[in-house]
């Protein structure tokens, strides 16, 4: 048995104070933060007929949200001509064990947004989407690096989704449990689920003196 | 300029020994450890000619997904009668940085499922679904908890997603840069990205002599 597991409830922190929410919702804002806080998003599309779905880096800028991938590839040609797309982003916050298996749930923040793609064909807003998508992930990271080249925007294909329309989804607190399970002697409560960026490690080939850029803990700040 | 910022990168442990690894795969084995290892999958259907995708809870047991809502919801009702769906389940670990921004990237293990959605109507089955998705998260707490009653049961839609096609593509190691560009003095490397579960926190309604379940450290060393 694990020393967690010789704990007893009255060791743990509470929920009480914590209000519960768990609902839908069109507000914008929320939508936003949502959207700027993620690491990466699922993007989904229709391909013969059945529905996909993969993982993208992404950023958000205004009302667009821009996903880049090499040109050739399959997502990036067959979405750039108006059709409809849609993309989450979800950030998970913990599992909630209740007393009955039918109210285990658990806490995340999840922003849905529907739009339609298309293929950015202009020269600067190719910049600007690449500046967002690589400083979403590293705040600066951009102005670091040097200009790309010619051929590294021809083999780069940026869609941009004009956002039609955007939902949230957000459970936080607790477990709700039937008043006729509180008196079982059956824990129930949260598991948090923490992501965070750990140390970085240096590439291979970085020469020993090479000063850790302002990027770095900007990444770090950002997605503690 | 944090302590971070001062340092330089041969304070930092190195990638030199890590194998690379960027590549799609076909490998079942792979497959099911990615899906195996995640919190939620994002699934993605049809909906009015459109693609949306939503987070969801899941498990799998042998070569079937399963996911459940409630009977109600629009994903449980569309999705009964043998209609296309896919989804996707991403773990996320690490910001690849590179000396240019074109070779920026993200270190990943993604498992990719297409199948046909089913309504379990079965009990047994719909019972052994549930404990496998209440497991996932939490292994050994549907045997914790009381049996689900009728009035959940039916309250309960599950999906079954025979996998039908799967596959994998997974990043690892540190940036691949152009031959070009190692001159530079612009740091490059990975910054890890570290998910794993807190230590849990009671639910207020729970007496203070209620012992920590075993589900509670299982949870956290499976997602440690």
């Amino acid at each position: 048995m694990s020393s967690l597991e010789k704990r007893q409830a009255t060791d743990l922190p509470r929920y009480a104070k914590i209000r519960q929410m768990n609902r839908g919702s069109y507000d914008r804002d929320l939508v936003n933060e949502i959207l700027d806080a993620g690491l990466l998003a699922h993007c989904a599309f229709i391909h013969e007929q059945r529905p996909m779905v993969i993982p993208m880096a992404y950023a958000r800028s205004g009302n667009k949200i821009y996903i880049h991938g090499a040109s050739k590839t399959r997502i990036i040609k067959e979405n750039a001509d108006g059709v409809p797309a849609s993309l989450t982003v979800t950030l998970v916050d913990g599992i909630v064990a209740a007393r009955s298996a039918f109210h285990h749930s658990m806490n995340y923040r999840c922003a849905i947004v529907h739009g339609t793609a298309r293929l950015v064909e202009d020269h600067a807003e190719q910049i600007e989407a690449l500046k967002a998508i690589t400083d979403h992930l590293m705040p600066g990271r951009w102005d670091e690096c040097r200009d790309m080249t010619a051929i590294e925007h021809k083999a780069t294909g940026v869609l941009a989704l004009e956002i039609e329309h955007a939902s949230s989804k957000v459970r936080t607190g607790g477990p709700v449990d039937d008043e006729e399970d509180l008196g079982t002697d059956l824990w129930a409560g949260v598991i948090p689920v923490v992501t965070s960026l750990g140390p970085p490690f240096a590439a291979a080939d970085v020469p020993d003196e090479t000063p850790i850029p302002a990027s770095v803990p900007a990444a770090q700040r950002k997605f503690a």
